[in-house]
């Protein structure tokens, strides 16, 4: 079987589209004409997760030839309990239907066992009684925090070799007080963030991949480009998700430098961006579904043409 | 309206017991008298659910008038998707229907907006769209991660001023690795763990209780005595949650540091330690219910009389 990394890498040269379509809904914001159907239904949290996979369904229709993969954002659908979660569940499993490879944005960790329960309901498959196993969520790709050390991070890298599936660690993140802690230098001259990314480029000795990357991958900021230079360096081989193009203000030049030389080892997310794009064209109120998904199309058109041409024009050519 | 952490230092103090009991249910280890009624389910994940439910509600009716406390690990139902998800919902509202005070061990955390969807699904209101907000999982308390930084913990500390909630921040955690990013020295000569110790010890300006206790608190491991007395003098005035008891081999002594003289400002947790306890007398396959709960009682009021005794031996009688 082909390593998901390599998968993923091969999505990308034959779509020419490094691109993460992020699937963070907000009830508030979702066109009305996806709430009309479930107007009725008593139970509001399970309404909610209704209208929020409904949703997701048309992005993914729209976008599942254009970008390899999706990331569902957790918080958004725990928010409203074990029904946004149902809803979390059945967009995974309708992306992956579509062939799309799909980021769990989870963000989570927790210390030995513990931590490696999480990797098995997201990644692997749980013990179900009677000698028997199942998969849960099964996503590709999970998000994993990485203040408990390397024997909290070791769990979710052994998951990924029994069940060809990634992660990525957060290294450097895209937010303003992200230094508090990442950027803080230790006496042996090293930063935070290098610490976790020196562990990161070690697990590349434990995968073999065709592409040579490895599924252990960074979440890296696009709103710090020159930290992307650096981790660039330290984990040549290891993928990086970067959040922060668009709404958070990062510029698709800003973001090349966490690609290397072959246009490869990073995916861009934008969720609101994309998702979102149609309120400047439409209303609310009036916006049908057919409106939507073609608003959801040209906006994430636009996104890969812009990266793409920023890619070329630093000679990264995908 | 009293402060959550005065309601929690007043049942402390009336029952004598800084103990919490960790509800972490793994279906491999539960007797089988909680499996029977569920075994012709056909959905395996919603029998689980069903049956983490039934034990933990033994659990809780034979402890909540020994403890304040419970602590389910969203890991444990998380791994079973949305279906164990409804367990943990479950769990948490039969909790508090019987007056138990529930710490949300969720170790949740994301960049700016997101961070703050958690907060609300996990401690406060959602929006349900016509300007209604609902409660989720309306947890007393969560434990959350710091790595992204200050502008990430806010929204949980605004969050739990509006909600007369509380947290628990990763400070230094109990397991071996734990000093892989938490003990690194600064250049200003802090560790990791004081800077975030730092971040909490502040928060206490912005709440006024009749305690004097802070409901921002730390996740200070029983496994590190040494840095649990260092910890107490940054952070003389916020509750440490404090994993490590049994178990993972630190004994009452060890979790005396974590208390102040006034034998308050610290809740002990043991999970194993209690919810398995019935394997030392019965077999899983013949083990009752009643018989179960028994030794949850047993175990639960050793361990309590363990802490305590180790409490006045040091002076610190609550």
């Amino acid at each position: 079987m082909k390593n998901i990394v390599d998968v993923l890498n091969e999505k990308i040269k034959e779509m020419k589209s490094p691109i993460v379509v992020g699937l963070d809904p907000v009830i508030g914001e979702i066109p009305n004409c996806y709430k009309e159907k479930y107007k009725n239904e008593a139970d509001k949290f399970k309404a909610i997760g209704e209208i929020l996979f409904d949703f997701n369904k048309d992005i993914i229709d729209a976008v599942y030839n254009i970008v390899p993969a999706v990331k569902p954002q957790n918080a958004f659908y725990e928010m409203y309990g074990s029904e946004g979660v149902k809803a979390f569940e059945r967009t995974i499993k309708y992306a992956k239907s579509k062939g799309l490879i799909v980021i769990d944005d989870a963000k989570r960790n927790d210390i030995g066992n513990t931590g490696a329960v999480y990797a098995k309901g997201h990644l692997g498959t749980v013990d179900i009684g009677n000698n028997e196993e199942a998969t849960a969520f099964n996503a590709d790709f999970l998000t994993v925090s990485p203040y408990l050390g390397g024997d909290s991070l070791d769990p979710f890298v052994d998951e990924c070799i029994k069940h060809n599936k990634g992660v990525f660690i957060l290294v450097k993140t895209s937010n303003p007080s992200s230094g508090d802690i990442q950027d803080r230098v230790t006496e042996s001259g090293e930063k935070i963030y290098e610490v976790v990314a020196k562990y990161i480029a070690k697990q590349t000795e434990k995968f073999e991949t065709e592409s040579g990357y490895c599924p252990i991958g960074a979440v890296v900021g696009a709103t710090y480009p020159e930290q992307a230079t650096e981790l660039r360096k330290i984990m040549p081989k290891n993928i990086f998700l970067v959040p922060g193009y668009g709404a958070q203000g990062a510029t698709a030049k800003d973001i090349c430098n966490a690609f290397n030389e072959d246009g490869l080892g990073a995916v861009v997310n934008s969720s609101r961006g994309i998702i979102f794009a149609y309120k400047k064209k439409y209303d609310k109120e009036t916006c049908t579904r057919e409106q939507y998904m073609e608003t959801v199309k040209v906006a994430t058109e636009l996104m890969k043409n812009d990266i793409v041409n920023a890619l070329i024009a630093e000679n990264k050519k995908i």
